[in-house]
């Protein structure tokens, strides 16, 4: 069966995350509902990253296979007019080979954490940043952000639910820069823990807040203790920006 | 009585718009309201865009004359206690005297227009800009848009129900550029005239689609005729960006 790569765009606020669960309003099933108004197929996709509920998506990956050989723009617009009124959009649909696997073949994800640093209440940012009312030097963050990139266990900055058997991962990139009241931290690796994106942002706002130290980061990565992690940062700031193959 | 001079963000989708209108949900009712259960007074706000329905503000302004002369910071954070949950924030509140009127005394106005440019739907781009999904040429777009700087009669790029007694406006400027799939048009001028930046995108999207030309803009400018007009852009792409006193 042909096997079709889509990258998919998604507003993740009114999902209780990408996963399928049960009777529940998931991203996957708004996908697998639409696919099968446009063909008639009950597929079930494959994924690069289960984002939690309210985590939005600029470049989420996932791969179908469909019984016929669509064009590739019909594929997009077919999917992409079954799935309104959803805030779910496939960007583009590519065809790709049955060795493609969304989760299993990619190579980097990319997260972006956008806060927002004022006093006043978000109006159009709304539940699209994380609103920090306490005055942030980005500067300070990035310099600490630094002190975590490379192989670590980051068992400090992993949910207690993380099913990954192993709590050592690659982090590539972690840059923090601001603009304006916008912070925005970008974040790179192979794979990431569960909530780890949200747990090292927590934490790097104690340091951006000068609760914390550049030092006293990188003790809670080395105590590798869930209960050494700064306050997780909330979901409505997180987007999945991109996947690399 | 002290004025205070409120510089506000809004999301302007739930909103029939700025201007008080009896019963229905305006920005103007949420603050004065707003005010209200701050110190309970009844005061009318002076405004120095009245955004129409679905146009949003990053730095909207209004004044406002309270009995007592509050400390700024006490003004801005209890009026955005008070208008919650409404996406209505008050970003600052500054002392003024009562020469300052939000709405005379402005010398500049600022207003975005975000258009994304793509075939997908949008999502958490959704209610917040245009989706075009035919190709623009910014670059066309923005050469053309150069013909309509200066002091012109803007009757094309007026509503019918716009009621300023002249059509005659000094645009001092136009710009648009591009970063990848967003297109932003930025128009600045001491005032303008009813729906006029929407009606210049709505032409300018032409000239980017390649519909008309620069020359066809400049056509249309001096027809003087609403008719000659294109579609006009909707109100969900455009900002009231700031306003210059």
């Amino acid at each position: 069966m042909p096997r079709f790569k889509l990258t998919i765009e998604y507003d993740g606020m009114p999902f209780v995350g990408w996963q399928r669960q049960a009777e529940d309003r998931s991203v996957q099933i708004a996908v697998e509902d639409a696919i099968e108004r446009f063909t008639g197929e009950r597929v079930t996709i494959g994924v690069a990253g289960r984002t939690d509920a309210g985590v939005h998506a600029l470049g989420q990956v996932a791969h179908a296979d469909l019984e016929k050989d669509w064009p590739t723009d019909t594929v997009r617009d077919a999917i992409n007019a079954h799935l309104r009124p959803e805030p779910v959009a496939v960007l583009s649909a590519e065809r790709v080979d049955q060795t493609f696997d969304a989760r299993f073949s990619a190579k980097g994800r990319h997260y972006l954490y956008r806060i927002v640093n004022r006093r006043a209440p978000l109006t159009v940012e709304a539940d699209r940043a994380w609103l920090a009312n306490k005055p942030l030097d980005a500067g300070r963050m990035a310099a600490a952000a630094q002190r975590l990139i490379g192989t670590h266990d980051f068992t400090t900055f992993r949910s207690v639910d993380c099913q990954a058997k192993s709590p050592v991962r690659t982090l590539d990139r972690l840059d923090v820069s601001r603009s304006g009241e916008l912070v925005e931290v970008r974040a790179s690796a192979r794979s990431f823990l569960h909530n780890q994106v949200r747990s090292m942002v927590g934490s790097l706002k104690l340091v951006g807040e000068g609760k914390w130290t550049a030092e006293d980061l990188v003790a809670a990565l080395e105590a590798r203790d869930r209960a050494a992690c700064g306050p997780v940062a909330p979901a409505c700031g997180l987007y999945l920006s991109a996947v690399d193959y």
